[in-house]
């Protein structure tokens, strides 16, 4: 029993207006891995990278309860480097540089012993690499969850549509789910996404939390007001990796559990925000996140008699 | 015993992607009113307005426990007049006109019968008018409520920030916050904030919810998501008025009761972008309301273990 996780293992180098680093270690499912690892022990971990990426960095997913079997290492290449910059409401941000690398012609390949697979976390990736790894599971996971962007929708809006028919769970940001339905009313650009095939949505807003959906219920979780947001990058997959992270410890799907789920997910975006990077998500202890979900508990927490 | 609310009485021409009206009534006192009368039936009025405000207009307010006594009627006078429309996204809109007619020389006078007040409610005005009030009472209500907005703060920051030495709440946007501050974050921009008299600030986001802060604690309240926004207009005002009324009612100024006010303001409030104007408060019944808290509990309760 596992959970397998799908993405970009990647450098990132990040200005932000408290800072800037040089290239340091980041991608999709490095974020969701480390998140993921603080509430489950058992994370297969497909990627791919160039001969560059560090063996410290390897051992510091391992040390994460990642299995990096389905790691691939080509020799001779370059990994994923992305490069941006944010501006002062840390809302936005400028893309300065994209080089694809090793992923351009990234071939996932499913270990064996990745078979065994309870929930599916498939990283924002181009949907036909997705779906790739989805065609090589002998046995359809108990939960798939799928993180996409606006590039997609963009550049291969079919195969994207495709793919959301397989799923349990998609996320992605308030913007996005207006561009994907063609609706202003994020209530009306739930009920047509969900329509596509996912049995729940989540609608990402950032500093304004999140909002989960299925056809009958809606929940909402807030993120928690910090008093700075140090960096960005990553927060996204940071909270799909709580998510997901959660409810394969827990093995219950229901709406009840995914409501719990979601807040911790939000608890692992609001630790992400505080360093440049994977900085703050690697040094977490236990005592430290539970403290952070009681927050949260007291911040939405009221009585209404 | 009762509920002080000083503010615009005005009419207001307003256009939305949903539909456009000719003048209907509106004005700060006006939505405050309204929707606390859902909870409280002492409602003192203080506003002005001009020989062509329609006795019918002023009999529904009376309707709705709004005592009008200290509503001046300005003969050969005109009503405040706002008109504006709203974008596409109903987030941002742009003012068409604005006549200040009887406002132009508004001087509030307190009635000897409105004297015996339990809280305050300042709406949107000149920070002066707002003080002006406040002098004229001979005892300090238990709770005053402020709101103001950007034009103030760009145009009188300093009676604005004398006038915050005397409230207990101020209610203002994130923008707004942020101005008034000169602080991004909001948890920065609260403290210094409270660190100009208000033991309490609310900052209200729209469709994001609201945030209430005092020195120590903070809650957030979202905002219900809607399946059509019609039209914003007093929206804030009604979030204000239901916020004032429940505590006027319950005489409970502790920061426990403030968050379940902050909950039946953003309830009100969801009503009030359903429909043109105050046309959906009008016809609100306590059964519909207290569903919609039902909702809102709904919206964001979870349990962690």
């Amino acid at each position: 029993m596992s959970l397998l996780v799908v993405g970009t293992v990647a450098f990132d180098a990040i200005e932000t207006p408290f800072g800037k680093t040089d290239k340091i270690v980041g991608g999709a499912a490095t974020y969701i891995g480390l998140s993921a690892s603080k509430f489950y022990d058992q994370i297969n971990l497909i990627s791919v990278v160039g001969d560059d990426f560090p063996k410290s960095a390897i051992n510091m997913m391992q040390k994460h309860h990642m299995n990096t079997d389905g790691l691939q290492i080509k020799q001779g290449e370059k990994t994923f480097f992305w490069s941006g910059k944010y501006h002062t409401d840390m809302n936005t941000r400028d893309t300065l540089d994209t080089q694809l690398n090793v992923l351009e012609n990234f071939d996932p390949r499913v270990p064996e012993n990745y078979q065994d697979c309870d929930c599916l976390m498939l990283g924002n990736l181009m949907p036909s690499i997705q779906k790739k790894v989805l065609s090589q599971l002998k046995k359809r996971p108990k939960l798939i969850v799928l993180d996409t962007m606006n590039f997609w929708m963009d550049n291969c809006l079919e195969e994207l549509i495709e793919a959301l028919k397989e799923v349990d769970v998609l996320t992605i940001n308030d913007e996005e789910a207006r561009q994907l339905s063609g609706k202003n009313s994020l209530v009306k650009a739930a009920r047509k996404i969900l329509s596509f095939g996912p049995r729940h949505l989540i609608i990402k807003k950032g500093e304004h939390g999140a909002l989960l959906f299925n056809e009958e219920e809606v929940f909402f979780a807030p993120a928690l007001p910090l008093e700075d947001v140090f960096d960005p990058t990553g927060a996204g997959d940071t909270f799909a990796g709580g998510f997901v992270g959660h409810l394969c410890a827990t093995k219950d799907y229901s709406f009840h559990n995914m409501k719990r789920a979601v807040i911790f997910g939000s608890v692992m975006a609001s630790f992400c925000v505080e360093k440049f990077g994977t900085e703050r998500l690697e040094s977490l202890t236990d005592d430290v996140v539970e403290q952070r979900i009681q927050e949260f508990v007291k911040l939405v927490r009221f009585d209404v008699c």
